[in-house]
C-alpha cells in the first residue's frame, strides 16, 4: 500500500547505519535504465532516517556508476548535528559496487526565517488542465517513469516531434500520476525526471557525472513548475540548471547537474 | 620558496590516505578568519594526491564548522577510478573535529574533446590594466586575502564605497599578487575570494552552507574574469552563481554555493 514514489524509494534498517532498498525498474529514464533521481533519492532517504532534522537543503551526490535493477546497500552516516543544520553522507552500492556517493545538508523548513527577495519569476505556463501530456503520448518506449510522473508542456521541446529546435532550455509542469502530493524529498526526484535539454540540440544522450540540490521551501500541494536550461557546452561538458516552483508560485528548489556529452 | 598560493595549501603525507596541513593567517575573508575556499583548496589537493587523473572537473563541499588558522589533517580516499574519470573524498578536521566534507570527480582536462557552443558571453570588462585596485585602496582591514589576490571591478560595487546599491551581482578580473598563473586548482580559491553580492543588499556576511565547482578547463595565464550573482533569498536562504572566464575568453569554471544569511 501507499504511494508508488514512497514504496519504491523506501529502505529497511540492515545494521547500525546500513539499510537495505529495492532499485524497481517502474523508474526508468529514456535510456530504459533507473532514472539517476532515484537511487538519489533512496540514499538520501536512508540518511534522512540517520539525521535529526526533516528537510534536505543542499544535497550534492556523484554518480560513480549506472545503477541497475535489484537489491541496493545504503551505508549513512551522520557527520555533524546541530541546533540548525545537520550534514550526513551516504553510499549506495549494489552487488558490492558502490553506485551514487551522497552528501546532504538538512534543516528544519517550517522554522526557516530570514530575509525573501526574488529577482526572477516562475516560469510563464497555462494553467496544467489546458494542457495535454504530450510525452504519455509521445509512443517512448522504454521510459517506465513516464507511468509514475506526468508532464505539461506550455511550449514543447521540438525533440519531443523529432525536430530538435535548437534551444536546450524547456519548462513544464510535473507531478506524480497517482495523487502523491510534492514533499522535498519529491523534489529530489524532479529534478531529474525530464529528457536532457540538449537533445534539441541534437545531442542523443548525457551522463550525469555530479548533481547539486538546493531546496528552499516545503511545497504546496498540487503541480510543480520546472524551467530548465543548459548554456555552456564545452569539449562535452555541460551544465543542466533547473528551477522548481510550487502552485502558489514559491520557488522551492534550485538543481544543477554536470554532464558528459557524447 | 614558491608561490604563496602553493605553499599555503600545499599538503604532506601523514599515513596511508592521511594529509598534514597548516592553514595560515594570509587567506582570510572579510571575517577575519580563513575564506572557506582555502581548506576547500587544502582537501582537494591532499585528494588530487590520492587520485590518479590531474584536473577537477566536478567539487562539491559541505562546511560544517568554520576552519581556523593551525594545523588540520585531512583523510582522503579513492571511491572509484575509471579511465576517464575517477572520483574520491576528503574530509578536512582540526582539533579532532570535521570541519569540511568534500567530493570530487578528476577528469584530464588536456584530453577534453567533444562539442564546445556557448550561449553566454565574457563578461564586459574594460582592460584590467586600466582599472584601479579599489580593493586594496578601500582600507578594509582583517582582509589578509588583499595582500595575495588582486581583484579589478569594471563598476565596483556599492558597498565598498558604504552604499549598498541593489543589486545583488557584480563582474570582476582576480589574479594572485605574486605572479602565479591560474590554473584548475586557482579556481577552486578563485569561487570564493569576492565579498557575498547580497552586501548590496544591506547583508552584513553570509555563511556557506555548501559549495559546487564545476572545472571546464584550464585556464590561459592571465587575469581570469569572474560574473557573480544572487537571484533568490528565500526564508534566509540564498544561492551565489560565479562563471569564471580566462584572459583568451574561454568559459573554465562555473561555481554555485547555498548560503544562510543572518
Amino acid at each position: 500500500m501507499g504511494y508508488e514514489f514512497d514504496v519504491d524509494t523506501g529502505v529497511s534498517t540492515a545494521g547500525p547505519g546500513r539499510y537495505s532498498a529495492e532499485i524497481t525498474d517502474r523508474w526508468h529514464a529514456l535510456s530504459g535504465a533507473p532514472v539517476g533521481g532515484y537511487p538519489f533519492v533512496v540514499a538520501l532517504r536512508a540518511l534522512a532516517d540517520a539525521v535529526p532534522l526533516p528537510d534536505p537543503l543542499a544535497v550534492s551526490a556523484h554518480f560513480l556508476r549506472p545503477s541497475e535493477t535489484g537489491p541496493a546497500e545504503v551505508r549513512a552516516e551522520t557527520l555533524r548535528a546541530g541546533r540548525r543544520t545537520a550534514t550526513g553522507q551516504a553510499a549506495l552500492s549494489q552487488d558490492g559496487k558502490e553506485r551514487l556517493r551522497l552528501t546532504a545538508t538538512f534543516g528544519d523548513l517550517a522554522v526557516a526565517e530570514g530575509r525573501t527577495l526574488l529577482f526572477g519569476e516562475p516560469p510563464a505556463l497555462p494553467a496544467p488542465d489546458t494542457l495535454t501530456d504530450l510525452l504519455a503520448a509521445s509512443g517512448l518506449t522504454g521510459m517506465s517513469l513516464l507511468d509514475r510522473v506526468e508532464f505539461r508542456f506550455g511550449d514543447p521541446p521540438g525533440w519531443l516531434s523529432g525536430r530538435p529546435d535548437g534551444e536546450p532550455s524547456c519548462a513544464f509542469w510535473v507531478r506524480f500520476a497517482d495523487g502523491r502530493e510534492p514533499d522535498t524529498f519529491a523534489l529530489a526526484l524532479f529534478w531529474d525526471v525530464m529528457a536532457p535539454v540538449v537533445l534539441d540540440l541534437g545531442v542523443p544522450i548525457s551522463t550525469t557525472l555530479e548533481a547539486t540540490l538546493h531546496v528552499r521551501g516545503r511545497p504546496a500541494p498540487g503541480w510543480v513548475a520546472c524551467r530548465v536550461a543548459s548554456r555552456y557546452l564545452t569539449d562535452g561538458l555541460c551544465e543542466e540548471d533547473m528551477e522548481m516552483w510550487d502552485s502558489a508560485g514559491a520557488l522551492v528548489a534550485q538543481s544543477r547537474q554536470l554532464t558528459l556529452l557524447p
